[in-house]
């Protein structure tokens, strides 16, 4: 393996949920750089993954805001500071270097050193619930293919998709423009999600756009180095279906995995922190912010997130300007400097003669 | 005086500032009425007070917004819990009953009945800065008014404004429409405000709808049971000149006041609270929220007294409800149900079969 460039950063962030976002908005008033690593292919966590054309109803100043508009939102907020991102990867060691950095390495080998890190990775990061097949790992990457992290790659192939909830209904729906042949194979005749979901994919199946085979299972994957037929058992009978993808759409779970074993004090799935003062962990220079973390009061909500977020980074500017005496500057007053140059301020106030 | 009726509430908020605001919608998520008590005559605090034209740049999802704009969404997000509102008045005494509720009179003797009391008092009530001039306090409320409470209080009389900043040129524009005569009075030829507030004002001098006179100062105020008539110093010279109002607008200076008298731990101006756990004071049942607030670490930020009223609701319920398991909801997930009947949800998932 060709050995990676090191990214290096001052606060390194673990989660690119809304909570890790604005870690970057905070940081960068504080003339901190920030890098994100997160095991999905696109930021929001659990808003963009889970409920993105959902309304959440809690978010002070929105009466109401879809959990997708707000990432928008969050990404537009940052976008100033360029926060450098490590997408589709898992952190997964972390080893504290001897001046109290931090190398943290993905599963992928991507190295990433930094003066700080907060660990902000919600409830973990998000493994696919897979199907039990027979060989499955042997596919992945191979034909077999969790999560459609760039629809091109299915350009006029033929693709099968087994779920029956929205990610199984919606990318069928996307996909049926962009593939040759879109099957839908669900063990159930009903399916659950958006109204308007389930009804485009009838139509869709109508036009001959979508082959449906329900109730049904993939039962077994065959192919010489790659996917080229699966075995599909429906209602007591058996078939075979050639096809170059098979996409098992059953949702995630998520899982603390690899951070569980940084020696950090875990108490039911969480990450114990100083809430008293910084949510700092019990390893100096290591924050655990948003859902990830757990103290007396914990309330798992974003507005949450965002406060513990601000707090973390001028803990953190404290120790790396050790003596420098923080003044509080409202955006307001002082503006908003980005490291891409622009300058964001209130309209300045004149003082002026009137004759 | 006529006795007037007790105000009964769940949570009693002192300050209507975003803090205080924005408990009011995670209170009702809970079932818990406020009642919300300010000095000034609108909610919003701060915001709505000192820089409603102004944009903020860290509150989490708004790349920008308005000060004002923000208190009118927090003001939409509350609606549907029917906060009530006693404003124009200072919250002066509390009374601890013996079944551990709290009494809480005002300078006007209004009284509010609360199981808990959130002071979310901010840096204290605003409090006009006044002249100097002999018998000022004569006539408060008699002609001389520090603030603007209701335009119509003006209708086709002849006022006098004393002042060179934002809110002096603001209200001279605004009561150039309503008033018989507007005078505005200030102590240097330059004003300070935005630009096209200064310009406004500089056609409607010319426009001879405002009488401007610069550089001067009143100094004394005449009149038997009213305000009749101010002197005013300009240049050396002395006139006199025939008003129904006087309305100097100096700025406005906050002061704890009376609050600082109720027992509580006091440091740097500011209300000591248990921070890690729910923003409660060193008194039971008395909670310190937003900028009013003081624990290590603090930051005197709009979304941190978010997340601190946040707390303090979850707190106000589980004491409350002793015993009661509770368990988050969220709000997307659960909707929320508005004490004026509303209902607020995503859309529903359907189950349904494709044929
Ligand atoms: C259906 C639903 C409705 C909800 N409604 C509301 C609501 O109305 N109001 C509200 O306040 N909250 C709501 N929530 C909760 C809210 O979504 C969470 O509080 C919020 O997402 C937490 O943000 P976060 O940034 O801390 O973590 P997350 O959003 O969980 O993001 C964490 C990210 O970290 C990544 N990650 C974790 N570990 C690693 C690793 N080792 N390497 C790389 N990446 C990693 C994950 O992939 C994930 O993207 C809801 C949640 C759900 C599921
Ligand atoms: C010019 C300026 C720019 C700012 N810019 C930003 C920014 O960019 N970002 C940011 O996060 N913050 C900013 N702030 C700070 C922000 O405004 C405060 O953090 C925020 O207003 C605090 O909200 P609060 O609800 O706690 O208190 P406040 O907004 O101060 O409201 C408190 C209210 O309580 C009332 N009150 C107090 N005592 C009593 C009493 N005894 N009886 C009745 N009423 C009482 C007051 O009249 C007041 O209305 C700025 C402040 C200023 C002045």
């Amino acid at each position: 393996m060709k050995k990676k460039k090191m990214i290096s950063t001052d606060i390194l962030i673990i989660g690119a949920g809304p909570t890790g976002l604005f870690a970057v908005f905070e940081a960068g008033l504080l003339k901190l750089k920030c890098h994100i690593i997160d095991a999905l292919p696109q930021p929001g966590g659990q808003l963009a993954e889970l409920y993105p054309k959902k309304p959440i109803f809690d978010i002070p100043g929105f009466p109401s805001v879809l959990a997708g508009d707000l990432v928008t939102n969050l990404m537009e907020q940052i976008k100033q500071f360029q926060p450098g991102f490590t997408l589709n990867e898992k952190a997964e060691t972390i080893e504290r270097q001897e001046d109290g950095t931090f190398i943290v390495t993905t599963n992928k080998g991507t190295q990433h050193h930094a003066k700080a890190v907060a660990i902000a990775g919600g409830l973990g990061s998000f493994e696919p619930r897979k199907p039990i097949i027979e060989d499955l790992e042997f596919y992945e990457d191979k034909g077999v293919e969790y999560f459609v992290k760039d629809p091109e790659l299915f350009r006029d192939k033929r693709i099968v998709i087994a779920g029956g909830g929205d990610s199984a209904l919606d990318w069928s729906i996307f996909l049926a423009d962009v593939a040759k042949e879109v099957t839908l194979v669900h063990r159930r005749n009903e399916f659950r999600g958006a109204l308007d979901s389930v009804e485009k994919v009838q139509e869709l199946k109508k036009q001959g756009k979508i082959n449906l085979i329900t109730p049904a299972e993939v039962t077994g994957i065959r192919g010489a180095e790659h996917v080229e037929e699966l075995d599909i058992e429906q209602d007591g009978g058996h078939r075979t279906i050639k096809t170059d993808y098979f996409i098992p759409l059953f949702g995630l779970s998520p899982k603390l995995g690899a951070i569980a074993n940084w020696g950090l004090e875990i108490e039911k799935n969480a990450i114990k922190v100083n809430n008293a003062l910084d949510y700092q962990t019990n390893i100096e220079g290591i924050y655990a912010i948003g859902d990830v973390n757990t103290y007396p009061g914990k309330l798992k909500l974003i507005l949450c997130g965002f406060h513990e977020a601000t707090l973390m980074c001028q803990s953190v500017y404290n120790k790396l300007n050790p003596g420098k005496k923080y003044v509080l500057k409202y955006t307001t007053v002082s503006g908003v400097d980005g490291f891409d140059g622009t300058r964001k301020e209130a309209e300045k106030q004149v003082v002026k003669a009137i004759e």
